[in-house]
């Protein structure tokens, strides 16, 4: 007997969840033992699947099929051809009453974790390392289907209001960011930068005329922090639009892109969000505003034309929640020491830009982007920055960028912050950090 | 008087393709000025804007305006305010009466570009050098804009077919397909690598038990040949789905994916195709299949173990185009020598796995993989590769992978295919190869 058969000519007729409740209906199942349990001559399988599981009642059974459970370990994949007999007391309602079995792949003794999560949970190292058991728990694959429902949104969100989707490269001649914490590539006989951000491809789209445009993808940053809110990978939502009025158009277009995320997922992710035992509830707009000068205020504090420190934040966002009783803010008016060359200028010291804070975390930052090829240059020698390495980027605005801003939102954040997670690596399939670059 | 003027309150009323065909109907327009005629005391200047483009006639206009139009150049961004005259002998069936006239950004002369295609149009290198002004020809964002809706078709698609969108990391610990074209990148004190494919982590979900997976990425090859198909970065369309019978039914699911993605660019893409002067039908199906061995039967030669040279592939699609009359093929049972250690293999020396060539380029690479760890193990070893690097990988084989399978499509490939372009270089917005790394 193979520890491995093949399926065959079988197709699985139910996910576990949608097995008809009616006694004698015929079903074809796949999926993993999460548990055994031998009661005599009976063996209980729980059989789970993708969105469930139901339990498979072996009774009075073939010598050919007993030998197959004789051999079975928990995790092992098979598939059960049976009749559906109703059971008010199982999970379900519905348990299987087994003609046939396959085992598809056995699974070797001892599992590195346990699907089923113990009085004392492993950590999260641990769970890390064996990513793959980790997943099989109902409560972690939650997370992934509902941050499949937030990019999903957000795609539906820019698709209906006529945004183009776009893919900027990834591999730059120059760092798009700050040279500090971007990774350096090998490129034949040269060197190439990871995008820290599609930044300046997003903005070169505008000149190029396509008023409204967005990128999902991949960007990297060589982060040293070891946080919980810092990997080197991450999930990037970027848009940027055309002829705007000033940063109220972004800040307005974000709002309504995370309404309508909570939206779908509140409409969409009802299992997800029940299994994860959370509740969600779209936001009030318009999110409050707080200028910088105002936030310093706010935690009594003299505002010196710098960022908030981390501890700063911690206490404003204290602050916000009592003043506002909201779990967004926009922090608007920021230093133009603290800000890139390419935010526009508000006066000499402050800038069209702000970060989206979600439960003191900064989730977004949101900008007007200064336009005017003359005025640009004049803000990239104030940062003391070279034109040679950004040549291809500046001259887009020598003939014809339209006045234009955009955001970059960080999916995985918002997905932390939306589900209460604790750190960024619960919310990121196989995250990256100094000490992670594998599984 | 400013070069670049603020908008203001404005807010753009129509695009030039949605003014209404009514007389004295009030707008405002934005965009690029494409050409600028001037007749005695008539300025006719041609409105551009992402849907289209616009005539917009001056006459007897005050000393301000005229300001403006007198240091006006072509690609200048501006926004008018007018009433909609009805005049049929124009391209779009209406001319503008402005009354009021806003300078966004005057644009610096000479432009790098011609717009409007010229006799002899200016060559690819010079085209992308200049990239964001190529890309204000219509003819050039209708290939952007049809790749979105591709993008948006295959998710749409695999959407509704209950599979879960994932993001796997680009930072890897190993290759992910071979070490001759990987892309090194220094992380901190160690080496990381550039994905190549999402393949292992698209496998690691199979075993995660996520049943059906799909991930639009870009990927990375060093791949040194400078050749109208090859770029270093592309976006890959990858799926993988579980519980799989064979081979055959991850080729009847790219088949349906092909053919959705054509019914959705043929019904939602008649503009843009009309632009480009396309048409496109969806492919019958099934489409046609050949094994390696027939292949070499039909131009002629003996089949080797190897894979069709580029001349002979050229050959090949030629006697498939005679005898199927098809724009699709796979190319069925590879030999184990030429394909990579975790495809499963159908006996000693052919495998479980499939090229999708498009009008004889090859577009995606199909397999079952092999799901049962001691022959994955014995497979490894027979292509000489060392476990270690693979661990992560590999271990996800020990506790329960289930029978799976997928494909990874190349989806500029796809674009260029359909819409019959040259070089893959036209259907990447910032293409890379060995000696282009910007814009």
């Amino acid at each position: 007997m193979s520890e491995a058969e093949e399926l065959g000519n079988w197709t699985r007729s139910h996910f576990s969840a949608e097995i008809p409740k009616k006694d004698g209906s015929s079903v074809t199942l796949m999926g993993w033992i999460r548990a055994i349990r031998k009661v005599g001559k009976l063996t209980f399988l729980q059989l789970a699947d993708r969105e469930g599981f139901v339990q498979v009642i072996f009774k009075g059974v073939s010598p050919q099929i007993q030998k197959k459970l004789d051999i079975l370990q928990r995790e092992s994949v098979i598939a059960v051809k049976g009749k559906v007999k109703i059971n008010k007391t199982a999970p379900n309602g519905v348990e299987i009453i087994p003609s046939e079995l396959k085992i598809l792949n056995l699974a070797e003794t001892p599992l590195p974790l346990e699907v089923v999560t113990q009085k004392t949970p492993a950590d999260l190292p641990t769970r890390l390392n064996s990513r793959f058991m980790d997943l099989r728990k109902p409560e972690i694959a939650a997370i992934f289907r509902i941050k499949d429902m937030v990019v999903t949104a957000a795609r539906e969100y820019w698709d209906k209001n006529k945004y183009i989707e776009i893919h900027s490269p990834k591999l730059m001649s120059a760092p798009s960011e700050s040279g500090s914490n971007v990774f350096e590539v090998k490129y034949f006989k040269n060197t190439a930068y990871l995008a820290q951000s599609p930044q300046f491809y997003k903005q070169i789209m505008m000149a190029a005329g396509f008023d409204r445009v967005y990128e999902i993808a991949p960007i990297f940053r060589a982060e040293k922090h070891h946080t919980y809110r810092h990997v080197t990978e991450f999930t990037s939502m970027d848009f940027e639009i055309s002829f705007i009025s000033g940063l109220q158009d972004i800040m307005t277009e974000v709002e309504n892109l995370i309404v309508y995320i909570y939206k779908h997922i509140q409409k969409n992710a009802k299992t997800e969000l029940k299994i994860l035992g959370k509740k969600i509830t779209p936001p009030s707009t318009p999110f409050p505003r707080v200028t910088m000068t105002e936030a310093f205020k706010m935690i009594g504090e003299k505002f010196n034309d710098n960022d908030l420190s981390s501890d700063q934040e911690k206490l404003f966002s204290e602050a916000c929640k009592k003043k506002f009783n909201h779990e967004f803010v926009f922090l608007t008016e920021f230093p133009w020491s603290t800000r890139p060359f390419y935010h526009m200028k508000k006066d000499a010291t402050t800038t069209c830009s702000a970060d989206l804070l979600y439960n003191g975390l900064e989730i977004a930052t949101l900008a007007q982007r200064e336009h005017r090829f003359k005025i640009l240059m004049a803000q990239l020698k104030d940062k003391n920055m070279s034109p040679k390495a950004l040549e291809y980027y500046l001259n887009s605005f020598k003939h014809g960028s339209p006045p234009h801003g955009g955001a970059g939102l960080g999916l995985d954040r918002i997905v932390m912050k939306m589900l209460g997670l604790e750190n960024i690596r619960e919310a990121v399939l196989f995250p990256r950090d100094p000490e992670r670059l594998w599984p």
